[in-house]
C-alpha cells in the first residue's frame, strides 16, 4: 500500500488483517503494490467518492471498532447509491495513533470484512499512517454506472415531487439517546442508536431510481440541508409537508415527548436515506417499486420554479413553519 | 463535496478555493455533488492510489502551504508514474483544525492549482472535515494505463538489471539540512531541501518504461527498502553496487564530509525516483531514452535468485557492506 512506512508493523498489519479483504480483486495486487488497477465495464463510467470519519467528530470514541469500520465504508457506499452506481471496491487511508492497539484493529478489520462480503466491494489498496491525532479513516469508494445515466443533484425539474426513502431523523435521535439527551424505552432507543451507528446505504434503491428519479442525493447533513443542496444545484425551491415526512415509531415517541425533536428530523444528519425528485406522473410507480424493494418511498413535497428562489420551506397545517436548526454537527 | 459539513464555511471554501481547480473536468460536477464521474479511455484500466500526509509526520509544520499541497499531490502522482499511468485527476480529503486559517488555505489552494495545471490532473471532488488533530491531507489520484500493461512490483525476472532514475538520497539529506543535522554551503543545502519539499513525479519516464521495464516502483521509503519490496514481490534477490548509485553534487559533498551519510542514500525516503528492472539485453536502450527524456537512468545492480533469497545486498570494492538503517521515518 503506497510505500509509506510511518508505523512499525504496517506491512504485517496489512498482510494479516487487510490483504484477506482484497482476495476477490486481482486489481488490488495483493495490497503489496503502489496502486490498484480497476476494469470499468464497457458502456460505464467510474463513480468515485471519498469521506473521512474522525474519532470524536464523526463517531464516538466508545463506538465499537467493527461498527466504526462498517460505518466508514457505508457512508461512502451511500454516496454511490445516490448516484445509482454499483459498488466495485474501495481504498482505505487509515491514520492510527499509539492508543489504537492490535485488538482494536482486529475487530475493525473483522467489521470491514463483513461489509466487504455483504456489499461485494473489495478493499483495493490504501495507506496506513500514524500520528498524534485521533483515529481517522478516509475511504475512497468506487462504483460504476451506465454512461450518462448517473443521478445528479442538479437535474431536478420544476413541478417534480420530492420523495425520501425509509424514515427520517432516526440517526440524530439515536445520537441524542447515546448522549442521554433523549430518554426513551430501551427497545426504541436501541432502534434509533443502531441507525446512527450502522447506516444502510440504499444501493439497490439507487439503482432502481436510475430511470425514475430526475435528481437525487443522500441525507448526510439533514433532510432540509441536503434537500437545499438539491434545490440550489437545480435552481429550484422546495416546499415540503412536515406531516408527510416518514417517521419511525421511535421518532414518533420522541416527538410525543417533546415537539422540539422535530428539529432533529429536519436538521439531523447521518440518516443516509436518499432524497430524490421525480415527475408527478411517475409517483404511481413508486408504490410498486416500494413493495418490490421493501423500502418505504414517500412523497413529502414539491419543487417549484426558480422565481421562488432556491430555499426549502417546511409547512404544517397549511402554514410555513420556522426551522431553528438547519445545520448539523455529526457529534 | 460528499455532504459532510463539519466545519463552518466548508461550502464557501470549496466554491472559492477549490472549485476553480475542477473547471476542466465535467465529471467533477462543480464539486457540488456526492461523487465524481470519470470516463476511462477504451482499452485502458483505471489506476488508483491514495496517500496521506500529516503535518509533523510527513511534512514540517513550517513547510510553506503551497509546497505542502503540491507535495501531497505529487507523492500520489509518483505512484501513478511507477505504474506507467497517465494522470486523470484526484480526490482530496482535507482534515483541518482551528489553527489552519484562510490565508493558509489560500496559499495551499494556489499551490495545488499550479500543479493541477502542470500535470493536467483536475480536482474531481473530496471531503473537508475539521478535528483536533494536525492538518492531514489524503489525496486519491486516478490515472489510466493500457489494459494489462501496468508496471508491477512482482514481475521482475532473474538476471534483470536494477536501474534508478535521477539521483538518490537527496530528499533525506535535504531534510537533514532543514533539521540542521547536516551543514552544507547554502546553494547545496537548498538543492537538497528542495528535493525534500517538492518531489518530481517521474510520469513521463514511467510512461516510457512501459515497454522497457519488467517491474517498477517509486522510492518513497528509501532505495534499499523499496528495492526490497520489488525483490520480495518478485521472489528474487538484488545485489547493488554502492559506487554505481547516482548521486547529486550536494550528496557527494555530504558524503565527503562524513561517510555516515551513505545511510541516507541507502535508507532515506521521499526521493520519489523510480527503481526498476529491465532485461540485460535492453540496457543499451536506456542511454537513448535518458537523452530523449533528459533524465538520468542508471544501472546499479542485478537480480538473482530465488535460491539467493529475496534480500538486497549492497557491495562496495567487491565486498558486501552493512546497512545500518534500512528503514526510514519521513520526519
Amino acid at each position: 500500500m503506497s510505500g509509506e512506512r510511518p508505523c512499525r508493523g504496517e506491512f504485517e498489519l496489512i498482510a494479516d488483517l487487510f490483504a484477506p479483504l482484497s482476495r476477490n480483486a486481482p486489481g488490488a495486487l495483493g495490497l503489496i503494490d503502489d496502486a490498484a488497477l480497476l476494469d470499468i465495464s464497457p458502456g460505464c463510467q467510474l463513480v468515485a467518492t471519498t469521506d473521512t470519519l474522525i474519532a470524536g467528530v464523526h463517531f464516538r470514541h466508545d463506538d465499537l471498532p467493527d461498527l466504526v469500520a462498517r460505518k466508514a465504508l457505508r457512508v461512502n457506499l451511500s454516496d454511490l447509491a445516490a448516484k445509482g452506481a454499483r459498488p466495485i471496491g474501495f481504498l482505505q487511508a487509515l491514520s492510527l495513533n499509539p492508543s489504537i492497539d492490535d485488538a482494536y484493529l482486529q475487530r475493525y478489520a473483522a467489521g470491514l470484512a463483513a461489509d466487504v462480503d455483504r456489499f461485494g466491494a473489495a478493499l483495493l489498496g490504501g495507506d496506513t499512517t500514524s500520528g498524534p491525532g485521533p483515529l481517522s479513516i478516509t475511504i475512497t469508494a468506487f462504483g460504476e454506472v451506465e454512461n450518462g445515466k448517473a443521478l445528479l443533484r442538479s437535474t431536478a425539474r420544476r413541478g417534480d415531487v420530492v420523495c425520501v426513502t425509509g424514515t427520517i431523523g432516526d440517526a440524530a435521535l439515536g445520537l441524542a439517546c447515546l448522549d442521554a439527551a433523549l430518554n426513551l424505552p430501551a427497545p426504541l432507543a436501541e432502534d434509533l442508536s443502531s441507525r446512527y451507528r450502522l447506516p444502510e446505504p440504499r444501493l439497490t434503491t439507487g439503482r432502481a431510481l436510475l430511470n425514475l428519479a430526475s435528481a437525487c442525493l443522500d441525507i448526510s447533513d439533514g433532510l432540509v440541508g441536503d434537500l437545499g443542496h438539491l434545490c440550489k444545484a437545480s435552481g429550484l425551491a422546495a416546499t415540503i409537508e412536515r406531516d408527510s415526512i416518514p417517521l419511525s415509531p421511535a421518532a414518533r415517541a420522541a416527538i410525543a415527548q417533546d415537539s422540539r425533536w422535530w428539529e432533529s428530523i429536519f436538521g439531523g444528519g447521518d440518516d443516509y436515506e436518499l432524497v430524490f425528485a421525480t415527475a408527478p406522473g411517475r409517483v404511481s410507480e413508486l408504490k410498486k417499486l416500494s413493495a418490490d424493494l421493501n423500502v418505504a418511498l414517500t412523497p413529502i413535497g414539491v419543487l417549484s420554479g426558480p422565481e421562488a428562489g432556491t430555499g426549502v420551506t417546511v409547512r404544517s397545517g397549511g402554514h410555513p413553519i420556522d426551522i431553528a436548526r438547519p445545520g448539523y454537527r455529526h457529534r
